[in-house]
């Protein structure tokens, strides 16, 4: 994503420094050299300055603000190596999918995790976050994309939508750093469920791979009205709800999450189809863990009702105990009478 | 869906009696001679029966309730001909999805349109329906499928449910007839925005026909949006929109709604694609020029603000004018600041 960022920015004028983690010196090395990303097609904008990680002092200098686009894995890198380093006079956007679990069972997203271990060290700064329905690859071929910038100050928000805006990306603002963040880290446990629920169809239909939209219709229901759910205890607005619904289907149509969720439901364990999927992280499985988590917490001290989310449960045990069964349907059906 | 249906009542010992519009004469008799629906594969479930309309009387006689599965351009044949005639104690289950807009701008479903007619008449009868995301096709494939029945009274609706329910097709059950039945009507028309935002990037892209998954995300973020503010003005409940953004998934990955707004939005008028299509009944077209007028008289009455549905209002354009133009991204983002 911090790529794809990158194709953005540079219609605008701007001027690119991209800066790899740790575990990105190769790939540094083949963006000098090659000019584009060993995972990516098109070539970088004209423009785009490449540094490694030890080098990210050079690369903020005199930056108009900083994209931090790590997975959940680079959390904690990203902020013990560079936010406790970084002039807090430059505005940071996080591009991070994902929410932390505290003791207590609350939901906080990584701006606000990133903020609190800041203050601890008496460093007062803001963190925005961008998030919205978008696929890196398809932002990288201008098609049209539709995400939100949160945080505190409009200005400082009005001024990364100028940087950032195109005739492609469309950006809204909001206040609602909290629901949104929320909205768009948890679409990615729902996401597999309704992947899930095609990986077993397809073994159910003895590998014909008719699509089942039917059953992901059902399961796209289920997955809105337990987001919807879990946003209301996160008090997220419509908006933000909103979006994380958008982002829902984009990660169920096109996303990596869906692969995973195909391979799970299929009946392969956790470590088989991390190991079916090669290099790529997965997200969506972090975000589960937690928010189930968070939830047996709040169940026990009385604020939710688990039963009231039946797919969550079935996701957290196909995910940690593989062997897919079929779905609880019987509990995603309702009686309003 | 009347065949399908036939292909779920028969899993639960129901013998089925299938009844043709004044249109399906040569279908009826196709049935008769074949087993099978000519448009569909597989053959009708043993102890199928099937009759020519003028015989609805004899099909009709003892059965424990008549689905009522006519388009909407059958609706007022339905109610002339059948309800019009039909002993009121028979229960009737309506598979029909579409909304009527009266002349103070107000929709009423089918159901509600046929009730007010029958009281007219002096006749009293509450008709059922069934609403929720589900292709025929898939149905009648035993895809795993989640609907919802609605009406009045307890007892008729878990009797329907009985006769319906199977290990594959899942049954909720709710009061709130008019929020299910407006939610399944207009998902039809909001589809049709997210289909054309496809067929028009196919364009764009010169015939790639990627799949554009970012732009999908961002018009069904925007589709969510208008359909639960129509909701609302519905008075529908939580269940019933969620239900119809359920229906909005199913319709724009596999039902005919997405082949039409495909066209539209690669530019054919209304005439060439319904010319492309052949024999389809274009449902969704009729749901958005009701839903279009509903919404302009409530507006008039300063009900509702038109610039908060600027889907409807592209819709409603391709569909009048053809040469479908980029969909109206700007209106779809927001400041909530």
């Amino acid at each position: 994503m911090g790529s794809a960022l990158t194709f953005v920015a540079a219609q605008n004028g701007n001027r690119l420094r991209l800066v790899g983690t740790p575990v990105d010196q190769d790939i540094v090395d083949a963006c000098r050299r090659d000019g584009r990303h060993p995972k990516l097609e098109q070539p970088f904008p004209a423009g785009t300055d490449f540094y490694y990680c030890g080098q990210w002092q050079d690369a903020v200098r005199g930056a108009d603000f900083v994209i931090g686009a790590v997975s959940s894995f680079g959390v904690d890198w990203f902020l013990q190596d560079i936010l406790m380093n970084m002039d807090p006079s430059v505005p940071v956007l996080s591009a991070a999918k994902g929410l932390t679990d505290l003791e207590d069972g609350t939901l906080i997203s990584y701006p606000e995790y990133w903020e609190r271990a800041l203050r601890e060290k008496g460093i007062q700064r803001h963190i925005y976050a961008l998030g919205g329905p978008g696929t890196a690859a398809e932002i990288m071929q201008h098609d049209h994309t539709h995400v939100a910038l949160c945080g505190q100050d409009p200005e400082v928000l009005r001024m990364m939508k100028k940087a950032l805006q195109t005739s492609w990306f469309h950006i809204s603002l909001t206040h609602d750093a909290n629901g949104l963040e929320s909205a768009v880290a948890i679409k990615n446990a729902y996401a597999l469920g309704v992947a899930m629920a095609i990986g077993y169809a397809h073994v159910q239909d003895g590998g014909q791979e008719r699509p089942h939209y039917n059953s992901q219709a059902a399961v796209f229901y289920q997955a809105a009205k337990e987001m919807v759910k879990v946003l209301q205890l996160q008090q997220a607005d419509f908006d933000s709800a909103l979006i994380g619904i958008g982002d829902l289907y984009v990660t169920v149509t096109g996303a990596r999450t869906r692969k995973i969720g195909i391979l799970l439901g299929e009946g392969k364990t956790y470590d088989e189809a991390q190991e079916i999927l090669g290099g790529l992280t997965l997200e969506s499985v972090v975000v589960v863990r937690r928010l189930a988590k968070a939830m047996a917490v709040k169940a026990e001290k009385g604020l939710v009702d688990l039963a009231e989310f039946p797919l969550l449960a079935y996701v957290m045990d196909v995910l940690e105990n593989g062997a897919a069964k079929d779905l609880p349907w019987d509990k995603f059906t309702f009686e309003n009478l």
